[in-house]
């Protein structure tokens, strides 16, 4: 495809922070990482000259849009918002409508609007952000929804249904979507892009949010999350898979209304509520240091789980070339992909510890020479996947 | 153990089926199944001079267990009803305290009254069916509950738990209790009781209801049931594992109060809301062969969910030595045996066409002698089972 020689701003909302990044053509001119922590709220600015941390208020995070544009226009990578030719924000909503890339117009902020109820904790996040962009930019440039499913469009009929009457899953839109989409085909991108390709491989994408994709010839074949992204592997706050007759004693005996029964499915389950403690594995494997059972419990659901999927797509795919860590954990927790990989071997998998032990934070191999299946971790890269995406629509 | 010179009777009721047996000692004397089909009532009796069935009307069906007790005496197999000294009743229920095989005490009863409400598909029939046996025999026989979760009770930590907070778990007993353990229980004590013993086994009971079973050692290591017999593979006309995402949607949708959400669950959903014609995969199949897409998509769904679970499961295991097909499916459909082994060459298992063909409604092996993982169709022998249950409980 050409490359256009346009700025573009990507924008990439998570529960927790935004990100936010001004690419020009492919290249990333600088970039903002807005957090709320425990300890307050976080700036993290990244460019040619280096990394920057600041403490900032909760003003200044609810308009963080505003705050990175300013900060582009006061460091002159910017002489004016206009530069600014298109918007890329990554969408994260179930239905048919959302799982294509598309130019937000008053059509798409419709449909939002009316699958708002349907997924609060994602989508009012996105409307906010949205209004903000336009408030701030007008219409001077174009915005881009960069969907989170659009890679999984290609997943088997039989990954895509429930076992639920086809009218209702037709009249509601019940369909398997997948999401961490953007993230997954950017890992696989990126360890085919040379000459040697594989052909089955697995993604763990694990981070607050935890999902498994099996790809088979650079297509998605199968992924964990579902309709939404609380199917699938136990996650840090979020359950995964829960039998239905658990949410119905939950519901009868708590009194949730649905959307108090999604607000605790998100937030008060996953390993924080498995481990009373923490859904962030680094405090957890610091309290199994200590002999805190819970934790360990809590990790063991996850790793166990993980392992199992890995497993049930290695036999749905028929074959396994490789397995890839990606996401804040599968990138920087040795510890965790060690657990993983631990019972493995059967399937082909065997790790180098040492090589596991260095790589953090970086790609590369981690497993031994020998191993059947090639182990790798492989940062995610939303940002630039989704300004190549951009370069496709325009 | 000494066996007992005496006689109980067994009673196992399905959703719309209801079976009696009786036993002297290990031997079975005597049984009849009663039936809701499509066409009306029915009840087959099987004793010593063979197999007879006949036309009955609501009434008889309702009052079943006298029925049985008619007959029993009407052929003096029985000459007094005094003669019965233990009844076991097969209880699906979850909960910590129905995970044990039981004296059927008011204790029980009063236990059973307090899940009835979380659980009324199961518990009610079984409620009725307690009542109706106390009214035709006074306190004349020890009714004992088999449990369907017992064989379960050696599933891991990370078998047992759901990613929830700790607390409410423990307060709502809101664990993986497993089902079908009886009929599990059974066929590895089959295929066991030889010199050749099986270490790692998966038994996949294939009925209305279905659930695959990792077994390592003759204990149970993890099953897909869990709290309650919806949970896992979706099923004849069950949902099985859903997205928690979707049911909030239907929820919203159709304004279901609980009670209404779970007989959706359990009654129109599975193949059969798939397909929008029935559970039944003999119809299924039917339907198939002349050229049904959504007949199709349900198998087909059906199929690859086993196919991941054996899968899963064969990594979970750290290796598979057999695979066992039981259940009304798994005994007699070579078809869907032959459709879920076709993607497990991969695991070592290699089908004998023939064989598989030839072996309903039989024990024995339809694996390909040089196939590593041995395959068999072994008949679930749930009644035996709960007589010999009850000989280590009176």
């Amino acid at each position: 495809m050409a490359k256009t020689n346009m700025k573009k701003i990507i924008v990439n909302n998570g529960s927790v922070s935004k990100k936010y990044a001004l690419f020009d053509s492919d290249k990333e001119i600088m970039s903002a990482h807005y957090e709320m922590l425990p300890e307050g709220f976080v700036v993290t600015e990244t460019a040619a000259d280096g990394e920057k941390e600041a403490q900032i208020d909760r003003k200044i995070f609810d308009k963080s849009f505003s705050d990175f544009i300013g900060k582009l226009l006061d460091r002159k990578l910017l002489s004016d918002k206009k530069e600014i030719s298109a918007i890329g924000v990554r969408i994260v909503a179930p239905g048919k409508y959302f799982q294509e890339h598309r130019l937000i117009d008053d059509k798409f902020l419709f449909n939002l609007d009316d699958i708002s109820d349907l997924s609060p904790l994602h989508v009012k996040p996105v409307q906010k952000e949205l209004s903000d962009i336009r408030a701030e930019l007008g219409n001077s440039a174009k915005i881009f929804s960069i969907s989170d499913s659009a890679f999984h469009g290609t997943i088997t009929t039989a990954a895509r249904l429930y076992a639920l009457p086809r009218e209702m899953m037709e009249k509601l839109g019940l369909y398997r979507y997948g999401y961490h989409g953007i993230s997954v085909s950017s890992v696989v991108n990126e360890i085919n892009k040379g000459s040697e390709k594989y052909q089955n491989i697995v993604v763990c994408h694990l981070g607050g949010g935890s999902s498994i994709t099996a790809v088979k010839g650079n297509q998605s074949f199968d992924t964990t999350m579902g309709f939404s992204p609380l199917e699938g592997l136990p996650m840090a706050t979020r359950s995964g898979d829960v039998d239905p007759n658990v949410l119905i004693s939950i519901v009868d005996s708590e009194g949730f209304d649905t959307a108090e029964l999604q607000e605790f499915l998100y937030k008060k389950c996953g390993m924080k509520g498995l481990s009373g403690i923490s859904g962030d594995t680094r405090v957890i494997l610091d309290e199994i240091a200590k002999g805190n059972k819970d934790a360990e419990n809590a990790l063991d659901l996850y790793v166990y789980q993980i392992q199992k999927t890995i497993g049930a797509f290695f036999t749905a795919l028929g074959g396994l070339d490789a397995l890839i860590f990606t996401g804040t954990i599968g990138e920087r927790s040795a510890e965790v992909r060690r657990r993983i990989c631990d019972k493995l071997s059967l399937i082909g998998v065997k790790l180098n510890p040492g090589k596991n032990k260095l790589q953090i934070n970086g790609d590369g191999q981690i497993s031994s020479d020998d191993s059947r299946v090639r182990v790798l971790a492989v940062r995610t890269k939303e940002a630039e996947e989704m300004a190549r995406i951009i370069e496709t629509l325009v």
